[in-house]
């Protein structure tokens, strides 16, 4: 089956991510991925949620949203319905999580990290592009603090990105699957990975069928090369050397 | 590491399932796993969501709440603070989406089944017992209505059950950890598997540091006997012959 | 007219109350009456209201809930239509004045007790269940205090129960209405009752034709024994000797 | 022990009702009662609640609110909280029920009478008040659709009205408390009573010590005086002939 | 085009201020302007909101609220909505910068001003009428505070009414719209001015069709004349010699 | 007083306009304006509010909201609080107004355009750069119509621009005020003006002393040269040969 613009099977869509694109948080990022456009900020405060207090340690919350123009019919505002969209509720939980495994919380020392990712415009792939725009966010806002000597260390120990990975209607194993793909695709999983392929955070379901043991080890397989590849991208927006 | 009541580390807890213990919904089960104590119970209704109107299939829709005793420290309830806790949101459709997988919508006709699970006491792994009651709920629920003749076949087309596996402080494979053994856990994974082992949902986090490609595959494999077990109670306490 | 399961009209349901049957609550009491089922637990908290601080006195606080399963149609929770239940404010507010009129909240000392009545399964007089369970799940939790010496004295003064009266359609005076016979009756009234008979609450309404004096003098009566045997079946719950 | 203004034990504070004060709804009340002023005012929508349609029959509902100004201390709005407080929730249920059973609902036809309480100024007995202004809105109102030939009967079948009775910190029996001697009331009891001294709504509470039943039985003799001076009071402001 | 009651383009409807109506706010003025009733009251709080704290200032917020019997239909509570009316919204914003902008918050020293302007009745210009009763309200509340020594000098600068002025459908020039008018007005205007008919505050719409430079230079003139009315009307209430 | 940058009194910032910058939107505009980042779009929905059913005519709706990373210290979400923030709340009607103004909504047939406002970056005049791009966006989804022949003629019937004028601290005109001159500003008006400078929305607040009649005049004929400006980037941005 013939991916959309001749994409092969474990190839990964164009991906730009644009820094501090904003002047007021500490850090941000703008990430294209394939159609999806997501703006990714990090703030930090000084302060930490009444469970850290006292501990010397910081924290990381992140909050992701779709703004109302986002997908093809237009999508009601959470204010407008009193209540935070499930969904949106269990990806900020999935960013948030990400983002700090792989930070050194007492690095941070008491300060809370906000992450807010906001979709502009969405395209199959929106977790997996706020996740690997949130740690270039945060990791430009921690450069910020270091050169200021807040902190004297960057509490970033790998960087990490995350990316889907899939069985397609036809049993091909797809990376990287757009919207169209992922609403066909019989079995689908979010892997979350840092710099040494470590798997952060994993999510499959399956979808149409269930998952069999040979497929998800391909799966994770497969998703590694686009991991280093986004990790590069990563590096590469925030001018660091590979 | 020695665990709680000499327990081995692919051994699970007690675990008893009490079928239709309330008159009113359709089915209903109170699974006693440990220390965890969860109402699960299945309410079908001759309607479905407006996303499903005139397909001809049904839907499923799970909601998850703990009660305020549930805890050790009491819990305000949610519409105390006018907002569902974002843990319960994230449960909740995890649940939705496993007992989707396992039906068949289109035998189910155009009708809704209200899962809800309620968490009466709470020592880890709630998410997993109500996973695995709730599928005993349902199917005791479809059987009333084979039995009315409303349905002609019974839409669930397979068991499924719900296990954690997990790396302990001390490096030690475990299979259905405790609040304890979860708080202490350096990588966390939830499974929901079918009767042939198919995964349904994976859901794992790398608490303390990253998961590993040969973790994984293990605590898969350990997951597994769980699993038979679960499904082999399951079908005991609905009197299905193994 | 007959009652149910060939009752008596001055004839309590069957009803059984379970003590401490969840490990986290100070206290809690699962009580059937009849086909209602309604777990009470009670936590206590070192704190109390910004109106009682530097009081050196407490709190009793209630809650009153019932799960989405507890009716013969599906009750959507309160957290999905943002707002408390009307009726369940007034219930909690009742089981609330009535807990705190029978203990010196001065021997509580600056702590509140947090009551949570969540309705397993309902068939009328919930309140009435709900009040009698509520004293139990109190007494309880502070005898747990007394014997940690946290208090010297149980703050309990006196025992109290609570059953609810009504005119059938024929005319005869009930006790104890199940569901049905609430729904048909022409006057309902609720009575909290100490151990000497002292009404703490009375609630009555006129539901198809006012109340005569007569008969409010009659159903006051006739509630007495009623409350003696609750009283009874309390104190022996709790191993009380009577 | 005194009362204020030299107040008989048995005496009412001084109550005026204008009614038809608004231009706006059908039946309007502006009742003063010492120091209480309440606006009590119907509206008459032709629809019905989704569990009365196709029955012939109407509906009232009721609804109740403090404003701001009306206490002693700035009472903050319920939307501030987002919730409505409890104890008008409480109030306004007894209001509805009230006025509900002196009316003959299929007399009314598929209508719903909105009847909105709002207290402009609170000294204790809003709750009845509200009561006993409300039935004179609601009769106004339904004169009007009798004029217009809208309903060929007035559809209240009685005049109710509401008042608190209690025993005092000196064990003497009080009617219609004020905001200081309810404070302080040992025994406190609200009343509704049609024209035949049928008790509609009887809600007691023993404050600070149980009721005894001869208290009970001489609160609700004490009640009848003021209900027929209450009664001929609402009468009056109609220009119904006594 | 003829207007109600034969006024003349330029002449105010009958207004009428009651000064002190209620006994628990500091001030309280009820403002009759034509067929709009609203209630205007000042209660005066010893803390200030967060962002004044320290300041030595004082701050006034102001709320209004139409009650559900205020206009031709009942309107829902707000509280019934769960959400706070856009146009409420804007409304009470606006009468807050008004009374704010003649207030000497410094003089007020750091204390709260509650402005509540509850609309009983509407018939267009509830806007200008709460401003204009608002004053009056919190001017005679600050002369409580003079009089009880609580502050020295009243920081009420100087007086301010409110009044709309608008292009009729004739293109005739009108001050002071009633709700008709002001539904078929070409353009419609509201200020708020001060003694020396400074503009503290201006508001105006091309409802129908643009504002031309010469109506506006012409609707301010108009308004002038209106405004030194409406401040001899507020001087009056409060028994200040003009 | 120095402005920043070097720009004169009556100097518009820097503005740049894209045009259909999203691809599910019916058109989107970016306008960058000085500092300030304001992403509009505008949905064509075939449906119109109640209270335009049957009437031929449609609807514009616009919703504004600023991203927690606009503003230099982070902003809570309105779902956070659960409550739409009153400043939105009041801009967002502003804008609605504004757009309905220019609009034949006859022309426009039986639809509703909901006009989307997010502010990604917010540095004084963010209601002004909405409006501004909010009528290119609903432009050029018109335009969308009109290649489809969904409608015949461009509803919009003028283009129409905002612009804040105010009297600075050292009694200067200025145009288009930033964040910090906006602060300090004694005197502050946004005005929204058609082609032929109709004024369409004027909305004036005398932040530190009242406007002066003088002042207003010469702060509106101050601002037409801006609009002038303003509509032909408009213009431009969509292609339109001025």
């Amino acid at each position: 089956m013939e991916r959309a613009n001749g994409r092969k099977e474990n190839q990964l869509r164009d991906i730009t991510i644009s820094v501090d694109v904003l002047k007021n948080p500490h850090g941000s990022a703008l990430i294209r991925w394939g159609d999806n456009i997501v703006l990714c900020t990090a703030f930090v405060e000084e302060s930490v949620p009444p469970f850290q207090k006292g501990s010397g340690s910081g924290w990381i919350t992140a909050e992701y949203s779709m703004l109302p123009a986002s997908n093809n019919t237009r999508r009601m505002r959470d204010i407008s319905k009193l209540r935070l969209d499930g969904r949106s509720s269990e990806i900020q939980r999935l960013i948030g999580r990400s983002l700090r495994s792989i930070a050194d919380l007492e690095l941070l020392g008491e300060r809370s990290i906000w992450v807010d990712c906001d979709v502009l415009q969405a395209d199959g792939g929106t977790r997996c592009a706020s996740i690997t725009g949130g740690v270039v966010a945060v990791y430009s806002a921690m450069q910020k603090l270091l050169e200021k000597k807040v902190i004297e260390e960057n509490p970033i120990r790998s960087f990490a990105a995350a990316v889907s990975v899939g069985v397609g209607e036809d049993s091909s194993l797809l990376v990287d699957l757009d919207y169209l793909e992922d609403s066909a695709a019989l079995v689908d999983m979010n892997l979350v990975m840092d710099e040494d392929f470590g798997t952060i955070e994993i999510q499959g379901t399956g979808e149409k069928r269930p998952i069999t043991p040979v497929e998800m080890a391909a799966m994770v397989e497969l998703a590694k090369n686009a991991i280093a590849n986004l990790i590069e991208i990563q590096k590469r927006s925030l001018g660091i050397g590979l």
